[in-house]
């Protein structure tokens, strides 16, 4: 199994989750089975089973309760990678072909909806409500950030605020529902919990920032897909609306010309990608890509000073700093 | 809101089922509420609202309590029938524009996920551990059954227990979950749960039967869209399969021609329609769902004999006998 851990201090216990995914899909139908331990082998940094793992090290630690559960994060971020790429055409994810590009839009639509009931079995066999209630909401407000996004393709009327509300919900609500599930099902004070709820949120909005910023910046076999894949789907993150706000009046004419419908020629694009990476765009977005980070360390000084707060720092960091 | 109920008895209920269904989605973005607004006037029978209602008065029954959770079963039901739509490339529905139609694919697909999404925050809401189990469960057979037709297109060497397999979880599954969800949130005897549950099945599967002879038979208007939409989409019914297996010689040389590519002509399907609408294949079907309706109505017998009983007796004689 090819999995690039972001991290490796709990490497032994994320290898446990891997082997659990494996195992827990080898019932069920051939060609699903295949395109499943396919979409496995691609890897991915399985940073939700990472956070659930760490955050129950708060409470009542036992590794055989919590692994299901750290699984079942990754099975529900599965599920959205595979409904993302019917939605977005994407060819190529993590570096390998997506499961679309293998069986076809079907084929993925309903593999995406069993990901995410299969993780619904592991989840209420926990029988804890908390749990289940913040699941559901959770799954509710990413598909409206998701809708949200269809629906701003392509409009170059956005401010701020609408790119944090979709990123919000894109990446920050499960990475933080992550950090607090581990430590509710371990029963940990619930003052962690909704500690470590919101140093989930901080560091969820920095993952994402930074990811849209690799989306220019990143070298493309790092990366695993080619720059520029947003903009060509349409998607206006950050560094774009930073310079269409605050560019000069060049800058801006030039991206309302090249990116102000949904047929913008590869050649436009390119020349975007350009101009946004040699821009100012680039470093204001780690900025605050920064500024959120250090809201997620901020708040791991309410945390008890221990082993495993020392780990919550050192991930945070390295978002910070990562290049894939 | 133009519904044809399948079942008057309940009529003020299932009214009060629409209008929570109705004022749940008022919240969320406006396409959504829009394009759900048009899938929910587009009507349905909603039976499977009916039966949870109905099972609910084996218990303690109380309107306030069910009604939610009757409305959560509707919405689960169509969030696939919006997935289906992104599938098969339906544009009509129920006699509208399907939300695919109007809205695009990538809308439809996080339509229906937000949909089942919405159904699970009130599931949980019961914090019942055996219907979260149970629907949970349903969940990943529907999506297998799905997988299953995907896989299964436009493929002759079908039999009958590769059909049962699929409308099992195509239909009997959510069905035969309806008429035990009721009963169990309103803490029925579990001998009448499980009972309901076998009445539920055994409907579910003539419902789904009748249904696919309805895509045959049906008049156009009443059915709200084509006929001969199955064979078009390559999926593989009772009545083809009958013929294909036993039909003469004749019959089942011009079958494997005309069917066994994607790219079957209008006329070639037309030919197909016709041509299975006047053999036996279709009394041969209505008879299996027939048989089906009477394993129904058997394990009614085991239930007290009381009203409830009696409406679900009629309802059974009426999917037997429904021309939509």
């Amino acid at each position: 199994m090819q999995v690039n851990y972001l991290f490796y201090e709990i490497e032994g216990e994320l290898r446990q989750v891997e082997e659990y995914l494996l195992e827990y899909i080898q019932a069920g139908h051939a060609d699903l089975r295949k395109s499943f331990v396919h979409l496995l082998k691609a890897g991915g940094k399985r940073i939700r089973p990472a956070f659930a793992l760490l955050s129950a090290k708060y409470g009542q630690y036992e590794s055989g309760k919590i692994i299901p559960l750290a699984a079942a994060l990754e099975l529900i971020h599965m599920a959205t990678l595979v409904h993302d790429d019917v939605i977005d055409s994407s060819i190529i994810r993590r570096g390998r072909q997506t499961v679309k590009a293998q069986y076809g839009n079907n084929f993925s639509l309903h593999s995406g909806d069993f990901l995410f009931a299969k993780a619904l079995i592991i989840i209420e066999k926990y029988k804890n409500n908390k749990i289940n209630q913040l699941l559901a909401h959770v799954s509710v407000e990413m598909c409206q950030g998701e809708l949200e996004q269809i629906a701003s393709a392509f409009k170059l009327e956005q401010n701020i605020r609408n790119y944090f509300y979709r990123i919000k919900r894109k990446t920050s609500l499960l990475i933080s529902a992550s950090c607090q599930i581990g430590a509710i099902a371990a029963q940990a004070d619930p003052h962690i919990v909704k500690t470590l709820g919101r140093y989930g949120h901080y560091l969820g909005m920095a993952f994402q920032i930074t990811d849209d910023v690799l989306d220019f910046i990143a070298d493309e076999k790092t990366l695993g897909k080619p720059v520029g894949s947003d903009l060509r789907q349409g998607i206006i993150t950050l560094p774009v609306i930073y310079l269409l706000n605050c560019g000069n009046e060049a800058v801006k004419k030039s991206l309302w010309e090249k990116l102000n419908s949904p047929v913008s020629s590869q050649d436009d694009i390119h020349d975007v990608v350009e101009l946004i990476k040699q821009s100012e765009a680039i470093p204001y977005s780690l900025d605050i890509a920064g500024l959120y980070v250090e809201k997620a360390l901020k708040e791991l000084e309410m945390l008890p000073a221990n082993e495993i707060t020392e780990s919550l720092h050192k991930l945070a960091v390295f978002i910070k700093r990562r290049q894939f």
